[in-house]
């Protein structure tokens, strides 16, 4: 692993042209680095704020090649690229984070042993590969629970809740008999988020927990401070620093977990984690001095890591689908910064923007 | 004038492809515009991250008109735009700041002539267009003071110190004999300066005022607060009002003054008036919810202005040619946060970058 970090004026290859794209490739720019976007889709919103771009399957490993030659360093903006393409792109130009931590959390199963290995708390699941699966794994998982695929899932697809009345054969119909597991419901008090980066000489830094509330399976806000008690908040750190290391990772990674109550014999149960920057951090974007989005671009091009401490409370709201209709009064009102994505068609559920809103200052420390 | 806000989606036009160009083209994108960068040298900074550019001289009428149609709006990131050029682009679609403000400020003598007519406070200043003009302006001006070219100057470049000794052929002979001004020199305390955003709709808002430092002529560091007493930083602010008033001004316009003490008979003289973004304005990027660059998109897109308070002290230092290869340790400084333009070779005298050092809290009042 090349120790020199990369000159500016260097170039930044980046698997993936949506929103996260778009907000690397900014804070690319910043540092007097360029990013090379690589989408199997034209007219993504990272191609209007990057200094190259190629349209191209993933499967397309001419395509792939050449993009990994015109790059000193490649990352991702969405857990789902095919392996084969990373390994692909891997064999030209170094790929951050690892692709061995990309494969793990692509498959909700081995995300979910790779955790419960390490003792970090999750909820009780069993893998389904067939209908008869499913009723062993009803039988040891109880209900109610959450029958959902290994792979493609985000944003509640690819879900179905089980429950004590629930047809077993219907639930398994509706995932297509794709590999699954079913994972016990958890009744929590709220989700948190700790996002952490590492750097490539093994540093790691680790931005405020978020409080996370979701609207139909789709995040709608998080906020910070998130209100956990300090020893739950250290815990939380703790864990996303335990999974870090064990993924000899590098880049930022987002940790998503349930919160059950101080008094809960687990407190702390990881329900994900995704290997890139996270929907949950955006608030870094306008309550800290270094975003995640600098500090994932930092970390991939070997720089040091830039300060995760927060100089603002804040809460940032996603704006989905017809929400981004209001972007004229949200971009009149004092102490809001609105972050709009470019994206042509406010299909429902689709992520148009986000807004901050920063509803204190929070007393940094920055050395 | 058109009162609807550009929708997220429509495209600003700027001419002109340096950092501030950039500065402008990332703040445009978070908003969900696009930005179109006209240049007359390739490969500048602003191309990497805008949507579209063009690279053809300021006198290509077809050129500019082929950029005026493909624009919602037009802006400038450097005030020597030739007024021809703008004039064709504004044929076509609006431009802002108006034609006439930045054609008052590209002429060092209109500009003294504008500020002395509104009783605005300027060193003494005379007309020279002849070697003998100038033996009469130091009789009317004095030493020492500066013979400045009416045009194209910036950071010092097209000027002549003038003192007791000094032979006037050879002065007039360095300037080349262009129309000049000869302007008392100012003994100040420290120089300011005040950024002021107009909008659309007749709205200002300004940001804090900041304490400027020179080296060589070339802006070396601007800090927030300034340390103006609370009526000095008053008068400073009412200034800028004026100009930005009698201008008809719509955009973000920098106001450099000199302050010479609070018992002074006048403790403010303007300048220079730049109508665009501006280099001491560049700690609002980190300092502040909504940037200058944000506020000059907001501003000419015909949007609600964002809040110009400040959430932290600040300290900007510019990084200026060799400067700029203390990148990896400037990287690695707490509260700092590094800002790199992507020019190739860093010349001497050449802004390459900006460092923002935030200081403290600032107790922002957002609403």
């Amino acid at each position: 692993m090349p120790d020199a970090p990369l000159p500016p004026g260097s170039t930044i290859g980046v698997l993936g042209g949506g929103q996260l794209g778009r907000m690397l490739a900014t804070a690319a720019a910043q540092l007097g680095l360029k990013c090379h976007i690589y989408s199997d889709v034209p007219g993504v919103p990272a191609f209007d704020v990057a200094a190259a771009h190629t349209v191209a399957p993933y499967d397309d490993e001419t395509a792939l090649l050449a993009f990994a030659r015109s790059v000193d360093v490649a990352t991702i903006e969405f857990e789902n690229v095919p392996a084969a393409a990373l390994a692909a792109v891997a064999r030209v130009t170094p790929v951050f984070p690892p692709v061995r931590a990309v494969e793990i959390s692509q498959d909700r199963l081995s995300e979910k042993e790779f955790l419960k290995a390490r003792s970090i708390g999750v909820a009780p699941f069993a893998r389904v590969e067939s209908e008869p699966d499913l009723a062993a794994a009803l039988e040891a998982v109880g209900t109610p629970s959450l029958l959902k695929t290994r792979r493609l899932g985000y944003d509640g697809k690819g879900q179905v809740h089980v429950g004590p009345g629930t047809d077993l054969a219907v639930a398994w119909e509706r995932l297509a008999g794709v590999p699954a597991l079913l994972e016990a419901f958890v009744d929590f008090a709220f989700e948190v988020s700790v996002l952490a980066v590492a750097g490539r000489s093994g540093e790691t830094a680790f931005y405020d927990a978020s409080r996370n509330r979701h609207e139909n399976q789709i995040l709608a806000e998080a906020r910070v401070p998130a209100g956990l008690p300090p020893e739950i908040a250290a815990a939380a750190r703790e864990i996303a620093a335990r999974i870090v290391r064990d993924l000899d990772y590098v880049g930022v990674l987002g940790v998503e977990m349930f919160y059950c109550g101080a008094a809960a014999a687990a407190p702390l149960l990881v329900n994900e984690i995704a290997p890139r920057v996270h929907n949950s951090g955006h608030w870094t974007l306008d309550a800290c001095l270094v975003s995640q989005f600098e500090n994932h671009i930092r970390a991939v091009a070997g720089w040091p890591l830039g300060a995760t401490a927060r100089h603002s409370d804040a809460v940032m709201t996603n704006l989905i689908g017809p929400d981004a209709d209001g972007w004229r009064a949200l971009a009149g009102e004092a102490g809001t910064a609105v972050h709009l994505y470019g994206k042509r068609e406010a299909r429902p559920g689709r992520k148009m923007g986000h807004v901050t809103r920063l509803t204190g200052q929070a007393g940094m420390v920055t050395d």
